[in-house]
């Protein structure tokens, strides 16, 4: 019986938990979900005997080393400022540790002591970071294996919503992931390369240098660039390749209607605005428009970008409600504070609501002196606002990766990220069984 | 006998030491150039025996006490971060202190010390700020003196080139200020007051949202709002004011060509760019441009941002040399840093060349319930790169202030800035004997 510690019950934690207790007598594990509210990890097990709940407060060294001690492996649900001091515990008390967040320059610092006590320090292993890695290199690897050589990597991941959530909603967006990080999307510089080539996106540029992307079965969309892609060169691999990019993707024309709320200054974070307890939603936009012309916040937008009222970025702003004189009803706040609050009146997920997340990436490589491409995709629909795709995409990966690692089934130790055969084969196997499949289609 | 002492013998000091040599015997002083390099001061002082030039260094307690102490008046034309200890040790030895930079909230601290013991710690009495100060008060007092309301006060002041100066130069510009800074100008949100409404203009739309200015005589320029023009309206004690905008004065067409710069991010100092040892100017530019059409920069930045090779914008860009396979000739950088080195090449003051200070003012009133406009403008002209327009507006205000403290005249006492007629009456009126005018408009 393998003793299973969850830190951490909220939002991302359901279908995670859910595979845990539903594969528990299959799996010979014991559950222990453990949260800082002992109700929220309660809720979660209900009545279910594979599992208990237990209260947990990471910065109290006593009961967290006794409840860490307690387990065989720990996946951490909390957030990645925390991983360091649970890594440390584990180290501590040789447990294996098991994220779906970035590694850390910090956590790497612990790969030598945990190989040397033959602990899986697992890391990205959730959706983005995570379901990207698996599905690329199932693909990378099949391309070399029949001994093709890549030349171009596109890779674009987005948290939307499904076709029958909200069908007015322009956007075809909304809040799935924090809404913070959203509005605050893309400050700083995107680098990436093309035909070996450094290049550079500002921010003023990020929404306009877009990739037109289509998902058969699923519709059109486009992908914006996210901060970094040149560090996959070594993640996947991919020295001597001449093309490398990572993105954001979107519906088509998002990134249009966004833009003008970047070029405007609302996503700005840096000051405090004036005034805000007797701001309307249309006089917010205003504060960032000329004088003139006249009072009409619409028109000005228009006139100021050359849209007419019936183009779709303004269409977008007015459903959004930017044009009404509603009042926003903070008192103080930043931009981005003050939009996120707007836009959430309208993007907060409803019980109902379905979310969705799609992936797409696109290979080029040369096999036997031809050109060839493969684009592959994966979709996942949320079941309601609790059961999310974000939820099911997160949560699968860490659930099936800690039963590989219960099993015995993974020989890697050390600090590590899903990239290679033993995760991605498992991995996405069992994912396509639950119904998130990757679809690979070579492009004539 | 009053004994003078300026630190600082650089490039902003030529004017302000010629002016205290010609005013030595008239006024009865004795100047000391105190510099780190004895040699810079000394060329300075040349063989007049109205003044010395001694070696000086701030961080040196014992030699920076003898030096400060041996004077009546200070002048310090150090960088503004050295100003709080030259403030302090001129008040452990009771003397005057003098500069031409921004009062720091560390400065303002000095207020009630200074006061009680009857000195003088006059700041921003240089040229922006300093003249602004002077000319707009000046209008000011007189409009409210003549029972007029003030609604509106725009200010725009720039350091250009004089027309004789490189004619074939199409951004009428070189760089006669820190480089550093024109490169980075606007990059935090500009703020400022518009019938009544808190406006914010973004860094990307800041080289967009223009004043046109037109200088009878001179001809045609446009300005660029400022980082904070609200804090104006104390200082210039305009409370109840509509509309209140600062800004920096460029020649006409100079803010579309910066905006392309600008919109591609060539602007950032927040990372170092990729190869840069390889990079060519065109290879600079490219780096910020989308992979298609082609290579010809020249053709893609026309394509990106809907110009011809005609327009003025890409002309400028084109005389700049950012179109040219020329090595930039670093090895490392960020964007900004090689952007100014790449500008320098063109826009660097050679020894013939002359600058040029451009600064206009708007005032809106209300007299007798009719709405009146005043536009008032000052241009002065340098002779040379070494008696520059920037080191004669820089430089005579402070040294007629100095005059002025030296012989009793101000009664003003603790931290203050240039605002009130004992400053402004005076200080003008020599202004303008020395050829440096403010030229009032009443517009129909």
């Amino acid at each position: 019986m393998k003793r299973v510690l969850i830190l951490g019950a909220g939002r991302s934690s359901s279908s995670l938990i859910r595979y845990m207790l539903d594969h528990a007598g299959a799996c010979q594990w014991y559950l222990t979900v453990a949260d800082v509210s002992l109700e929220t990890a309660q809720k979660k097990i209900g009545s279910n005997d594979a599992g208990k709940a237990v209260q947990f407060d990471i910065n109290d060294p006593e009961s967290s080393k006794e409840i860490i001690g307690g387990a065989d492996i720990v996946i951490s649900l909390l957030p990645p400022n925390f991983h360091p001091l649970v890594a440390l515990r584990c180290l501590e008390g040789s447990k294996h540790f098991i994220t779906a967040s970035y590694v850390s320059d910090e956590l790497k610092a612990f790969d030598k002591e945990a190989r040397e006590k033959g602990l899986v320090f697992l890391n990205e292993c959730g959706l983005d970071p995570g379901i990207d890695h698996l599905s690329a290199m199932k693909v990378i690897d099949d391309i070399r294996d029949n001994g093709g050589t890549i030349t171009s990597f596109e890779s674009f991941t987005g948290g939307l919503i499904a076709p029958e959530t909200d069908p007015g909603n322009p956007w075809r967006y909304k809040f799935t992931w924090n809404p913070r990080n959203v509005v605050m999307a893309g400050q700083s510089t995107a680098k990436y390369l093309h035909d070996g080539k450094s290049k550079y996106i500002s921010y003023q540029q990020l929404f306009r240098r877009i990739t037109p992307i289509h998902v058969p079965g699923y519709g059109n969309y486009e992908g914006y660039a996210n901060r970094d892609s040149l560090k996959y060169i070594d993640t996947y691999g991919l020295l001597g390749i001449s093309t490398i990019l990572r993105g954001t993707l979107r519906h088509k024309g998002f990134c249009a209607a966004w833009n003008i709320l970047v070029q405007l200054g609302c996503c700005d974070d840096s000051y405090a605005m004036e005034y805000v307890s007797k701001m309307t939603h249309a006089g917010f936009l205003n504060a960032f428009l000329p004088a003139n012309p006249g009072d009409n916040t619409e028109e000005k937008v228009c006139t100021h970008f050359g849209l007419k009222a019936s183009d779709p970025e303004i269409k977008m702003l007015k459903w959004s409600g930017f044009f009404e004189d509603t009042p926003v009803g903070l008192d103080q706040g930043s931009p981005a504070k003050i939009l996120e609050y707007m836009l959430n009146k309208k993007w907060v997920l409803k019980d109902e609501d379905k979310d969705q997340i799609v992936m797409w990436h696109r290979f080029r490589y040369v096999l036997e002196g031809k050109a060839k491409e493969i684009q592959a995709s994966l979709v996942a629909t949320g079941f309601d606002a609790v059961y999310t795709a974000m939820a099911k995409t997160v949560g699968l990966p860490l659930g099936i990766a800690t039963r590989l690692i219960a099993s015995d089934n993974i020989r890697a130790r050390g600090v590590i990220i899903p990239t290679t055969r033993e995760f991605y084969r498992p991995i996405l196997r069992e994912l396509g069984a639950l119904g998130i499949a990757l679809n690979e289609l070579e492009v004539p």
